[in-house]
């Protein structure tokens, strides 16, 4: 049994992707086995998740809760305790694993998940921000080392897995869909006056507070715009949007022969999870099933990116470009950030990430370093403007 | 090029499906040549369609018509033309056609199809009643042929594209999807009045006649059903029935992961057609395609096996298997038949099919020359009560 155990190393265990990813885990006995765990700052759950999957290596990220987590699991002397951002870029590469799971939040993701690239490991990419951000420099990287990239995200898992055994047939386009998130339908003045509150409550999915102002603010479809545009080989206008409010249909491939494939089901990521760690395999298991008696009506309509300018600015900076969508990204951390510390309003979001993008400067063919200083310059830029 | 043209025989070319079968090989220069076409009694297009196309030999099964065909192409050496049951089953046998679509109505397909298997062609399926009849016997004889049964139904096919790449992954489940036909929402006391050519309007596909009433009836939801069965290797409970008015989704398949795939489009059966006679490769070509915003509402409801008696015996005909099937369908033909000439009404249609089930004595393992029996058995049984 132990030789065909897939080994897992699960970067951000302690949040919604990855506490989510441990219940898939959980669910298969004699699957998988978990070689590290990392955490930014949730000691007390990550102590816990190493107490039950004993993995050979944990990382804290917050240096300050290290002691913390290393006095915690004193009695388990196979479970290595490391802390700090090189650590954390160690154990993403670690020999002893078969895949890495980046389900980290925001730019964070990058380089540990270019660290496990170079060091061969296939990736299920939860952190679309990494593609965003670096999206030619890691598409590329994958290539060169010859490793899988699996998407996590609902969307394009869809697409991943609509595109099996097509290998050989030209996409025409691709449809993402989009739930439209809480304020669909609003105008721009009552927009303004959404609060926090609000726009932490997702009518159809359960995600952290970033992915979920994200997708209140339409950034999340247009983050995952581009991350589609790299994970799948796209020229810019192969991609489409819909706005879909029941979250049923996950997204659509259409080919050069006009056909058009679906993937289907509840909005529950802990599908996609299983799907990028199961993959080629399809896992039996227990998730609750869809049924077209509980959803007899699928409704669609365009997004409305006048209205959530957001999703404009993300095409507007994947057709510029270079450092172009490190800019949007970064901005939008900073925005979503402050907006959620209640220093900003749901519409200057938008603001923030449009005149960030036309005051940092413009770099046509960015190397990892560029990323670097472009996303920190980003976001001098940004916590400027969301001071003012 | 030529090496790599694919050489098509095309049975049953003037009617609907052969039809459009040429139209997607006229707009495909360079990639097909067709072998041999075939005719029940359409003549005149039998003649029109063999001097565009020049097919080494035409069949025209209607013998009385035999001497206008041949003398319209007496210019045209090159085309042999036949007529008669045996020379039908010898051109779907030639030695050199690649793949033969099968677009003969009703039982009438069955012997050519087992000649075409036979002689190790690939079948692209658009005659369900084949397997509807003989689903055990044909599949066998597939497998022991090495051959390729792809198939043409739209709802099949569907099934089919989303089954690509899938081959390790066991099926949960199969959803057919149901336009609900023109009498979708109809009591039995409505359905006791409506007309033949209420019947023969049907919302969304142009089809044939026999089809397009089976289609008012649900009985080729039914018979669809039993090819399911046959095509993908299902048990019975593994088949649902799902009603969806705008003919969008043309099926759909829940893997054991809970994961469900569909395919979509207009309901257009050039797709699925050109699907078949391309496979593996989809090619471009000028069809219209699918928005959502043309369709902002796609709707679903279980479908009515009380009122629409036809659907629920075609199960039932399954679950009991034999020869059951192969009663269904030719009692089945039978009273279309007698709908159509205005002998019988509606919901006597599913009556003939009950009563003759009951009659025909059961046979648990029929072979082939038993089906021929079966199906004349039956056919006496079913004129009979539509005499009556």
């Amino acid at each position: 049994m132990s030789s065909s155990l897939k080994r897992v190393t699960l970067l951000g265990s302690t949040g919604s992707i990855g506490t989510q990813a441990l219940d898939v885990l959980r669910a298969q006995p004699g699957r998988f086995a978990v070689t590290a765990l990392s955490a930014q700052s949730n000691a007390e759950l990550l102590v816990a998740q190493a107490r039950e999957f004993r993995p050979a290596a944990v990382v804290i990220g917050d240096e300050g809760k290290y002691p913390e987590v290393k006095s915690a699991l004193a009695g388990q002397p196979e479970t290595e305790v490391l802390t700090g951002a090189a650590a954390l870029a160690d154990v993403a590469g670690r020999e002893d694993a078969d895949i890495v799971l980046t389900a980290m939040v925001g730019y964070a993701g990058l380089l540990p998940t270019v660290r496990a690239i170079r060091a061969g490991k296939d990736i299920a990419l939860a952190n679309k921000e990494t593609l965003v951000v670096a999206g030619q420099l890691i598409t590329e990287l994958v290539k060169q080392h010859g490793v899988r990239l699996l998407p996590v995200d609902s969307e394009h898992s869809a697409i991943f897995q609509c595109l099996v055994g097509e290998e050989r047939n030209p996409i025409e386009k691709i449809i993402l869909t989009a739930s439209g998130g809480p304020f669909r339908g609003r105008s721009r003045a009552e927009l303004a006056q959404v609060t926090k509150a609000q726009a932490l409550k997702h009518p159809n999915w359960d995600m952290g507070a970033k992915i979920t102002i994200d997708s209140a603010s339409l950034m999340n479809k247009g983050l995952e715009v581009i991350e589609a545009k790299w994970l799948f080989g796209l020229q810019n206008d192969q991609i489409d949007v819909v706005v879909h409010p029941q979250s049923i249909i996950h997204s659509l491939v259409q080919f050069q022969d006009g056909s058009l494939k679906a993937q289907l089901g509840l909005p529950d990521m802990k599908l996609p999870i299983q799907y990028a760690l199961g993959y080629p395999q399809r896992l039996a298991n227990e998730f609750p099933r869809f049924s077209f008696l509980d959803y007899p009506q699928l409704t669609f309509e365009p997004a409305d990116t006048s209205t959530f300018r957001n999703l404009a600015l993300a095409f507007e900076a994947m057709r510029q470009a270079g450092n172009a969508p490190c800019v949007l990204n970064a901005a939008n951390e900073v925005a979503v950030a402050a907006f959620l510390r209640e220093k900003i309003g749901f519409l200057q979001m938008s603001e923030v990430v449009e005149t960030t993008l036309a005051r940092v400067s413009y770099l046509a063919a960015p190397t990892l370093d560029d990323y670097v200083q472009t996303d920190a310059e980003t976001r001098r830029i940004a916590q400027e403007l969301v001071r003012l």
